[in-house]
């Protein structure tokens, strides 16, 4: 499967090895891209501050793709609450805006660490949580890390981005107040 | 140090088990009991929809305790949603109704049978996160727990609550969908 990734940044740089590692073909989306065709999945892999842009410029060429959302949004100058309303989410405003596209929420409750080294404080294996309201979408992208090495769990549909989103603002307070390592965070077991 | 638990299900049991353990002397207020005087920390080990009724009851002899709110407060008819406003917490409500006590959020991300086995999922100690807007009484609360074999984090103030209850929500969602245990959960690491 080819999977298109916007940002170059830790995350999605870990993201990408996970996807090549499972067999897939990975492509870099830079500013300077001409971005002719997206694959099948497209991971959106930069700040949430960054993505009215990338939808503003490419929603058509989303259409009909996966759009994966992993922002956490973050009032990074509070580092108290979140930029989105309180009854919704990140994914939910991009889902609003990208109609023709299907939506999911995944990757934002892991640190970039622990996608690269598939272990949360060298403990336990890296959990993948993901929610979207469209199963066979779900099934792909579950498919599409089958072999990376990370496991992958269906947290339902898309309203629990807002869940999700909380948990990975919880994770981060924890990192940055040195409570655990940023190779921890929150997981499943 | 005494703790008063109101609720004698699994987690007012699992609780009990884990001050008493620490050295502590737990008293369990029923329905009947005479509740003269309550001790230092109070441990509203109840269903959230019972909660108005024990402030209604006893707030002034909830003055200057602390008070701990342990729930999460699902809508249990779509098991998809709180029913607190998105924008606040079981736990800042209880705060607004109870302005002569120190409120603190625990244990509500913990299953029961994790706090008596200490373990998630036989594998990782059970770490139990509490956020309130007082220091000296967190850490009381963790002095309290030491001894009990859970590790307590301080997860910030009150205001995290909210995350908190999306943490616990969210780990119901995945237990009552048996993707994880009711031996596991969401845990830090």
């Amino acid at each position: 499967m080819k999977i298109s990734i916007f940002g170059h940044g830790n995350m999605g740089k870990a993201i990408g090895e996970n996807f090549t590692k499972a067999g897939n073909e990975v492509e870099f989306i830079g500013h300077d891209s001409a971005a002719d065709a997206f694959g099948e999945i497209v991971i959106l892999a930069v700040p949430y501050s960054s993505i009215t842009d990338i939808i503003g410029k490419y929603a058509d060429k989303l259409a009909n793709k996966l759009v994966v959302d992993i922002t956490n949004p973050v009032d990074f100058a509070s580092f108290d609450s979140l930029v989105v309303p309180a009854d919704s989410s990140a994914a939910a405003e991009i889902a609003a805006k990208l109609p023709n596209s299907i939506v999911a929420k995944a990757f934002n409750t892991n640190f970039a660490a622990t996608l690269t080294s598939k272990k949360v404080a060298n403990k336990e294996t890296t959990t993948v949580l993901i929610a979207s309201d469209d199963n066979d979408a779900k099934t792909k992208f579950i498919s599409a890390l089958s072999g990376s090495g990370l496991k992958v769990i269906n947290t339902g549909g898309l309203k629990r981005a807002r869940e999700l989103e909380a948990a990975g603002f919880l994770a981060m307070t924890l990192a940055a107040s040195e409570q655990i390592g940023w190779d921890g965070g929150l997981t499943v077991l």
